[in-house]
């Protein structure tokens, strides 16, 4: 018997992705969708694009709607869930698609988000290296709340770790530069956001070290090994819907061969189902994974610069958001890690 | 009576965008444009928004068809244009968009580009700060052998210099990465460059090093003040046909005020037409500068990563290629500087 | 002296176009912009490509503040500008670039509008030829209050008239199908309008029957001589921030040679400064036209599906509404009709 | 044990698609490619997105390299896979993606195509409506040679003949106007496909009845029931890499009521699993249906203009070419219709 799931939050691009990929799961059902201002609708009025749940309509987000079921996931904006999140029974798994519980550190939070902070959840990044050994997925097993990582994180988390774990680059002074499309910023109705400012244009935002996703970022490195890492983060929007691109780059530790970085990288996601490093010389596109749990990455060194050029793709939606969600579920539940989850882009 | 005008290589992009402006420029006459493959056609069935020159057929390139006229554009590829160049009487004003007298340094030219070397040309970019005072527009008054920039390297050189000759940013361990538009690449058929390839994608190009616009934004550095400077350069083709937003960072002189940073680059630019640095906290768009001889930037201090963060949006084909050469034309000719140039981008 | 001109709902796209092509006329003078909920912040900080205008700030829009002007261009919602309109004086040229005196007939305004009707102006398409001979430019010499067609009603009209006027289509059953950009619904808030929606995606809109353009465009033709006209009209959102394509089609009259169509169209726009038809077998794109007040067609004859088959781009921008309002203007002030506007497109 | 697949042109758009697809499949498996410049390339260098097909390279395309698999699927340009097909033996199931041998009319053949004619096969439309009663489904079952549709072709068939078959809308005087994205013209390398051209723009081509994709939707709609069907037919390039939408309009029969119009595409595909009329007043998107096989279709009765409009969308990689081919193969070899097929698109 299939594990019955609710989605909180289903009108959002996060809770649609969420929906499209547990609809595919062989071992899911698909119960309940909640939304706040869009509940009463049916949920394909305002996802035409869900034939398979065609019959579900939306209710409101409660927790009396979302109680009974074996899984929850939770795509509310920020600073929502926490609260929703304590109502729901203990051994129910909760699959928190948002910000409040990524963060270990308090005053981090409090800085970058202010909101009421609810502490911290096993957080859903299988791949992410520890320091020495191990890796993320060993504390997902079994896990009954799990905190998604942020979409930009992931990119930058994935691009950079092999190399921190491996002492083959600095942990100081990193750079990331993302171009990304607009769905991660949600479906929120601003100014900046609209089709006819993002046609044809490149729009950077929260530049500078003020992005929310950069003590996440940092958290991260440091799981990996990094002391003191820091990072110049800048995102820029460009005219696709969906896709991160992260041009990532750190000194390289002197004295360290060309292919001793590559193979930092190279050894660390040999064995990882959803993690893909390209031959030598050659680099991903964001169509390579569209619609796909792949990060795809490149890695090059450059000797005049004195810098490892990490290029991750990834789909902020799946990978970056749903599908990470999904994966993190599949193991929790014991489930073969893949299940329902696309390893192919949609290209061209 | 205006200056009469040829340009050679007028079927691609960069040929067309300075017939568009050319044509708009209240001294200067179109006389002839010339082309390989599409001599015989006529302007306006190659580039059909040309409206204004409909009377134009493109003629072969060579030295007879170019000659007699008192300015002489080449937008040819790259190698094309030196032995050319040398056909042509030293009085005629001959500006060269391509690359082959843009580097002073032999070694340079034969490590990024291999073909015969021809010297470099006086460098058009009139908003080069030199080391100490004066900028790059002295060397240009009376000049009749320009080399105008790379479009990157404009776009990368104006965010960068400021800072190097105030002093306020390290020059070693620079960064760049650019959402660029595919049209810097030319209208030349290759797989990568086709709509269905770029369209919903991002995708990075020359990853690691190996691009040739490198050791040109590493010269105009070091005529800034830059000693030994080094960059870590990634462009990353966008789905825009125009444009460049680059994000350019730099290491911080320890104990420099943020104040003291911004003020380098307000300065810098007080008094110049066509670069603007915009308000603390404000950051450019492509789509500001499009089809504009505007460089627009914005100045970020990333005190806990340790880095400046500049952000500068150009118009590739315009400031990064046709614009500059006209620009540069209107000094080396004693014109206004602002001659027959936009100042305004069209938004949205 | 130049002409003292205010511009009322500067802050919407209309409004910002208007700005940037008036502020290049060489006989107006623009002194006052004016918003509703912007009112208080710089225009720039609204439009930063607009640089031209950096001086000017939003005031509120009043009566007040758009007195004691030579001319006023109203860029306001429909429904916004008939009360306000009332209270300008009758000397001042007022440009509506809203529906609100477009349609002659009460019936059809309250149909398709619904709100108070405020009469008709001076229809602001100065090619719109009439029946028989003559063209509506005769109807704006000296006018002072001009309403300003639709952008899709400019692209339809054009492309049909000609026809309709030499009696080689028949009135009846004429179809018509647009390519658009979002930028013509204006920077409105709405889902549809988000990029995440419209990137990599065709949407239809208004169909079947009931935009709000169809009337006015069956009063145009009327105007060039049709008698009881009708039209299937859809138009269709594509990603691209401006533009229109329109395909129009009509039944060819019985008996009519190719040559004789392509004839009507050519020979009716031949003297026409802003009105291109291209070479038999081209057609034109919208890439051609960005920026430009120029509507290119091509004319094709379907001898099997016995229709003409016209194409017509437009920038819906320029000569779909502020450069048209230009034009208008141009000629009611009795100055050259083309003065400030621009022919030549921006492509690639 | 799955039945083998070898795909032919394997390195194009089309072939990749069908790759995906294939790969998906739960009773088939791919063991060839094949190509003609890329073969002895790995496919994944040549499609970096189909990670699940890594293991395999291209070979050369030929009847022995074809040879010993179930199932041949060709997706060769057009012209190419009539003498190939012939080599194939004929118990082979055989799907040809071009159209070699969807035209039973050697005349039409001759006029828009010109090359060798190869004769008929299969129509590989299971939803076509045969005059009267019956579909194209029952003429696929246990059929070896399959002519898969052009995707143009689906979009505006399916979108007509409900009305055709049911007598309510009238079958000559047909239009449609398509929006589409350039991957259905292929990877092939001309000027016009270039992404600096189609970024930002819409470009009609095969402008005015000399489409080759118009003699196959009239032998279509006769099949339905139309007695000499004529149709105006214009395709528009936008900037989005897949899906088409068709705008298609019909004139009523005089007499028939709003309901009853509806009603014939309600009807006709009620029991279809890949076709999907939307409620009365919604319209699909593209978007609704990216990577799925779903055609998605809304009708609106426009009674001032006498049409029947009916928007129809889909991917023209999937319903358009891929997915058709290989819901026709299901048919064939008797096993579920749907299997190994989205029903659900990628949205945003």
């Amino acid at each position: 018997m299939p594990y019955s799931v609710a989605v909180a939050g289903a009108s959002g691009y996060a809770g649609g992705e969420a929906l499209r990929l547990l609809s595919a799961h062989p071992e899911l059902e698909v119960r309940t969708a909640t939304a706040h201002s869009n509940a009463g609708q049916r949920l394909i009025d305002v996802h035409p694009h869900l034939r398979s749940l065609a019959a579900l309509d939306l209710v409101e987000t409660s927790a009396a709607t979302l109680a009974g079921h074996d899984v929850v996931v939770l795509a509310l904006p920020h600073g929502a869930s926490g609260a929703l999140a304590a109502e729901l029974p203990d051994d129910v798994l909760v699959l928190d698609l948002g910000a409040d519980h990524r963060l270990t550190n308090e005053a981090d939070w409090n800085r970058f988000y202010g909101s009421e902070w609810h502490g911290s959840w096993a957080y859903g990044l299988p791949e992410l290296l520890h320091s020495g050994s191990g890796r993320q997925r060993d504390a997902l097993a079994g896990a009954r709340r799990i905190a998604v990582p942020g979409c930009n994180v992931t990119a930058v988390t994935l691009g950079l770790a092999p190399g921190i774990r491996a002492g083959v680059i600095e942990p100081g002074d990193l750079t990331a530069a993302l171009a990304v499309g607009p769905s991660g910023a949600g479906r929120s109705l601003t100014t900046e956001l609209l089709a006819s400012e993002l046609l044809g244009s490149a729009a950077p935002y929260a530049v500078g070290g003020v992005h929310r996703h950069i003590p996440e970022i940092l958290q991260n490195l440091a799981v990996a090994g990094a002391e003191s890492p820091t990072i110049s983060f800048t995102p820029v929007l460009v005219p696709m819907s969906r896709g991160i691109l992260a041009t990532v780059t750190a000194r390289l530790v002197p004295g360290t061969s060309a292919a001793a970085v590559r193979d930092a990288w190279v050894d660390a996601y040999a064995t990882e189902h959803f993690v893909h490093v390209l031959p030598e010389g050659r680099f991903p596109r964001t169509a390579d994974v569209l619609g796909a749990n792949t990060a795809m990455m490149g890695v090059a060194v450059d000797a005049d610069a004195g810098r490892a050029v990490v290029i991750v793709a990834i789909d902020n939606l799946v990978k970056g958001t749903a599908g990470a969600a999904i994966q993190s579920l599949n193991i929790a539940l014991g489930l073969d890690e893949t299940l329902g989850l696309p390893f192919d882009g949609l290209a061209p």
